[in-house]
């Protein structure tokens, strides 16, 4: 992925496709009513106290109402603020 | 649970489907009309401050406004901020 | 009353019932337009500002709008925000 | 009147009704389109800048959409906060 | 007038009904689209830094949704905020 | 011109007429779809740090949603906020 | 380009039309179901920490949302802001 984010974001890759597998541990079942927005970062912007939060690589959950989307290489793509990110998984 | 809530953020397990047993000391009877939003506390976020306030385990009134519910390993889970922290029960 | 409220907060037993009632030397007549909002304060906040300005048994005016409505054990309770404290009565 | 007004609030007393008499000085004709909203203030908050600036007594002018009104005692009151406190009168 | 604004307020008496006359120098033609809001200032706020900006007898342009109107002896009055004070005219 | 705004206030005479003209380098064909929103500066607040900015007789483009719109003298004339001006031209 | 943005704007150049090639690194097929707001920054804003994060000649993701658009010498051109700025392309 060759996007650099711009302060506290970080560009996600959506994963809610694969949702009724196991992501980080977690087994979502596909009776759930409101499955989980789940995202892999792929990106982590410039800002330093966002950086030893979280890193490439992580899953995480996300605010479903958070930031823009968008279709990338593709792959569907979001970049989302720190206070979208509600917490990572595993 | 394998959540690591960021900041302020602490995730619980919704108990409304048990509200009309003791939860904590307090009982709920089945004919209230406004039913307390009861959670208990499986996860605390990284913010230090919000450590010293709840814990593991503390079960909590909350705002029925805020937050993001999701349905995680057949369990009914809410991702809510401080700010939607009402009270901690017994 | 076994809740804790955090920060800022107060738990307070409603007290409309009682409107026509003298609560803290305020007669409310049955003809009243606009009953005042009272309640009785049974747990206030871990904010220690706030502790100086109310204390458990005090009985308040609050704004109509602010906070969230349980019925617990029996009783209509609110939990508000120091915002939403009007005016002590007596 | 035996209510304390938390912070930067005000008790007045609402004094619509005698809008045509003369008030501090302030001569309100029958035909004004716009009666101005004068209050006789009857208790003041906490806070000690405000106490610099209006005093128990003072008529004011304040903004119609601020603020609570109750019926208490058979008395029109309204408990507003600084903000809404446009001029003192006379 | 008899009226002693609160904080960074001022009092003006509005002068639309001459705006066809010359205010302060401006010449407003009778067929304006969109009609300056001018005011001459009659009290000024107890706010000092306010009081470094405007003082009475000034003429000034105003925003037309700032303020609170009133028909105040014989006169239309509004009371408007620092912020709704667009220009000092002359 | 005889105003003086206050603040980070700029005034402007509208420039939307003779769009089409070469305004400071810019030329705009007839065609455009999205005219540009330009004005000539024509009086700079008393804020210091715009007046390092900005200066009388600047052609700047500016936001259409900022700002009140007056006639005076015969112009179209508009007294916005620095947060308003986008760019200035040349 | 002769715009000069204020504080920490910049104005960039829109590249929509060419989404289907290769902006940067990043292939957007034809396919693409929310086509990425590409735009290329071609005037930086006199804000010196924006300075240091782009630079004139980046390939940038911006939100939709975000600033005014407007035809000029026959370009499509936005002015926006840092909090705009999503992410560098590359």
């Amino acid at each position: 992925m060759k996007l650099k984010p711009l302060d506290d974001r970080v560009v996600i890759e959506i994963k809610e496709e694969v949702a009724e597998k196991n992501i980080g541990g977690i087994i979502i079942p596909d009776t759930a009513k409101e499955k989980p927005q789940i995202g892999e970062i792929v990106a982590v912007g410039t800002d330093e106290e966002l950086q030893k939060l979280v890193k490439v690589g992580d899953n995480i959950l996300y605010s479903k109402y958070g930031g823009d989307e968008f279709d990338i290489e593709g792959k569907k793509v979001k970049i989302i603020s720190r206070s979208d990110i509600l917490a990572v998984i595993g």
